[in-house]
């Protein structure tokens, strides 16, 4: 199907609006030739009008009936072919391989979360049978309804229209309404013509899942605004993120919003780990600050070690290795100069030297920035929370600390993270445990002796973390748990056997696990 | 020991502001003869501080230690024995056999979270192992932090000091910092002195938990806006729920609230049921709306049926009933106003027939205010949603509906409440699943054939529901997922065995059930 520019609206294409807006390729800064079209307020109350009675609809589905609309996904993200590798490239500039890896993790999402469903334990089917003098319960897990999610710029296919948050939302039995994001609007069309064939040909209402273009912030705060919108999902910025956090609240029925937002991701080293294999850590730390131009959530910002002269050896390696790779293509001008804005202010610290990079890089139509790096101390942390910004691109500062006391001191000073990884020794072990959970404190997933980018999607990842690096720290969006943003749990006291939904059922009728008066089994009550 | 008047921070007590209140006895309106201080600012800092501190030791406790408390805190509760139920059914009107009833509940629910912790499942530990292209992830629950919890008035053992939040709370490993509820204080500081006697028997830190007494809003207001708190549980009004929700949505660093507030708890009866259990359900209802004067969360106070002969009859059979019973005392002065005023309003619409009630009893010196029956039409309640104003107190609504349609466009306007209950008869089984479900999703628990107060401390209970029920309709406030509200889980990615928290760990040393690979298991790695 050609590209229209135009929203995807319950089925149909729409396009009310008079702001229009074009793709830009980074790697030229050449607009492509397509006007998309930023949806009007009456356009998004129509969008999530249609998924309010969509979800009258899929309230009544079994969980099979979902898995199959989720397979149904991906084989229709497949169909697109190279058209979507090579749209999403001119969008972002990430490459055909990086994108061809990154399809296959969207797919997979969808057929992972299909499998989840099928399996049925995801339910959390709890029954306590009558006894004297208490009652017959059961509950399980029940869809919140319409879920509005905010696409990333960062990855166009696994956070994005057909992301993370849209496989979940939708395994969970929730229609879905996407804001796209500006950066990638051609992309978005694809997927949304790829989720609606899907939807039509399992049959499901068209409500379903719609498709808003929207140049500006304005789509998006009309669309948290919504009374009919359940829940949010969102990956992107700290100002984006807190900004909706903050709408919702605000509304006279306030929802939950599920922002992954900045993330500084903490690296502490130990001397035992430099001295054991220094070389091999700043090959492997280069190769994660500037992997994907360093546009990840989980890229390491932030590296933490004890002063000495491998230390100040390792610095200046990290430094050389650094200013000797390419400066890569960044996604696109709004990030460019956001960047350039962040390090421009942090390098300006009278706590902060700058080692390399620093500017973008000249006389290049790209979008570029040169790969950076700065130092501070454990005393500047500590005394300044802007130290602690997320500079989103190929940076990271290193962070020296006058003894081991003042390492433990600087990490107690961390705010909240996606991720924190230690590099230690095995002969550390004893000494080390403490300085592990403590770091564990300050992250959603600890890492030891490896590097944070790269997030596997299995159901014990936490993508997730105290604040700033999100606003539900008991929530990831990463891995099968990411289904329990979208549910709650309803319970049923005596109702008829028949009454019940199959998961609860005597019989069991479903085979799944369930947890029956204190104990997980599968066979019938 | 004596009371003191004073509030228990970090294991002392403390008075140093200028407010004092009194206690008063709502049989008689006459005050005790202690005088209680609130807490100032500096001593919410200081009880927070101390909760800090403890935190950092108690990260490191074993659930098994953690259950050791819990099992001494009930063992305390009981050694305060009679004093407790006395002092209380001074405070509060409530009578011995309630409150003897409400006792075993509350100790039982710290001895069921111990089971709990001991058991192990709770930890809902994931384990995916090493495979081609994928680390070792391994993750499992934690506790957030610190949490305030301010108590309810209703119930003054099993929703207050040491009620379902504190012992959840503890339960998860989290230090607490109490708000005491101004109508009950001399119970309060029993519960403070029994909880602090746990505390240093199990050798604990004394800031695992700290008593604030206050007479007005401000002590709770400083305690939310704390940056050392990180959740907050709360059972009351929607007003100061919300309040609070508010506030601490505007903190640098939000924090999630945990409020249960206001329900109207509304009962569809059909017209079989009531030919074929008329008598009965009215007396079930009667008493239901009248139990503890109708102070319950749970209380039905919106009747929904079709009109017709039968159901006239049935609300007169109801009417006379209330009628006739015994107004019960309110638990304090500020709930009399409250359920007057609100009571007032709702009479004076023009859409309500007040059937019976609707004023203070006179001439008695006890707070107590007449058992009251409204009537209004399902258009009425879609026009307008006051009409849903909960009444807390002895009041139930008669929702008359003039056919089966205009029954179901009246449940489809109700609000989030924390129950929903249907009576209906064995052969409408088929045509009323649907009606069961669209009140499924109004409400945290369904009922069928039976009244929604009395609300079992068991697994597969839901106390909870759709704001303006709670502010976070995926978690409750009753039964062992209550401990959730105060965990967040954290991954481990390809750590030492060495280093592992024991849950983790390959042997599995704790012997608890685990999600290994998809399977859920006891046995080792």
């Amino acid at each position: 199907m050609p590209l229209t520019g135009k929203n995807y609206i319950q089925g149909e294409t729409s396009a009310l609006g008079a702001e229009t807006f074009y793709s830009v390729d980074p790697r030229s800064n050449t607009a492509g030739d397509i006007a998309f079209t930023s949806a009007t307020e009456a356009e998004v109350a129509l969008a999530v009008a249609g998924a309010c009675a969509a979800f009258q609809q899929m309230r009544h589905y079994a969980p099979s009936r979902i898995a199959d609309l989720l397979e149904e996904i991906a084989t229709q993200i497949e169909a697109l072919g190279d058209a979507l590798l090579h749209t999403a490239d001119s969008e972002t500039g990430l490459g055909l391989p990086r994108l061809t890896g990154e399809r296959a993790r969207a797919t997979g999402q969808f057929r992972a979360f299909a499998a989840l469903l099928r399996d049925g334990a995801y339910l959390r089917a709890i029954i306590n049978t009558e006894a004297p003098g208490q009652p017959s319960l059961r509950q399980m897990q029940f869809p919140l309804g319409p879920v509005a999610v905010f696409a990333a710029s960062n990855f166009p296919f696994a956070f994005s229209v057909a992301g993370g948050d849209t496989a979940s939302a939708l395994a969970a039995g929730c229609p879905v309404v996407v804001k796209a994001h500006p950066g990638h609007p051609a992309t978005s069309e694809l997927f949304a013509q790829a989720l609606g064939k899907a939807v039509a040909a399992q049959g499901f209402p068209a409500g379903a899942f719609s498709l808003l273009q929207g140049k500006g912030i304005d789509v998006g705060g009309w669309l948290v605004a919504q009374d009919g919108i359940e829940a949010v999902g969102f990956t992107g910025s700290l100002r984006g993120g807190r900004a909706l956090y903050d709408a919702a609240a605000r509304r006279p029925r306030p929802i939950p919003v599920y922002a992954e937002m900045g993330s500084v991701n903490p690296v502490v080293i130990t001397q035992a780990a430099l001295a054991e294999r220094g070389q091999d850590i700043a090959a492997g730390l280069v190769a994660s600050v500037t992997m994907g131009s360093g546009q990840f959530c989980t890229n390491p910002g932030l590296i933490l070690l004890e002063d000495s002269a491998a230390s100040q050896d390792f610095i200046a390696a990290v430094t050389e290795k650094m200013g000797a790779a390419a400066a890569g293509v960044l996604l696109n001008e709004a990030i460019a100069r956001g960047l350039h804005a962040a390090v421009r202010q942090t390098a300006a610290h009278e706590d902060i030297s700058l080692l390399t990079g620093g500017s973008e890089v000249p006389d290049s139509a790209a979008f570029r920035f040169s790969n950076t790096v700065m130092q501070t101390t454990a005393a500047a942390i500590r005394a300044d929370d802007r130290l602690q910004t997320e500079h989103f691109g190929p940076v990271t500062l290193f962070v020296l600390c006058d003894d081991a006391a003042d390492l433990r001191a600087a990490v107690a000073a961390l705010e909240g993270n996606l991720t924190a990884t230690l590099h230690a020794e095995a002969a550390e072990l004893e000494t080390i445990s403490d300085l592990l959970h403590q770091l564990r404190e300050k992250a959603g997933r600890v890492i030891w002796n490896g590097f944070p980018t790269g997030v596997a999607v299995v159901a014990a990842m936490q993508h997730g973390g105290p604040y700033p690096a999100t606003t539900a720290p008991a929530t990831t969006s990463v891995g099968s748990n990411a289904i329990y943003r979208f549910l709650r749990p309803i319970a049923f006291q005596n109702v008829p056997d028949a009454l019940l939904p199959a998961a609860l059922q005597d019989a069991n009728p479903l085979g799944i696990t369930r947890q029956v008066d204190g104990q997980y089994r599968a066979g019938a009550v």
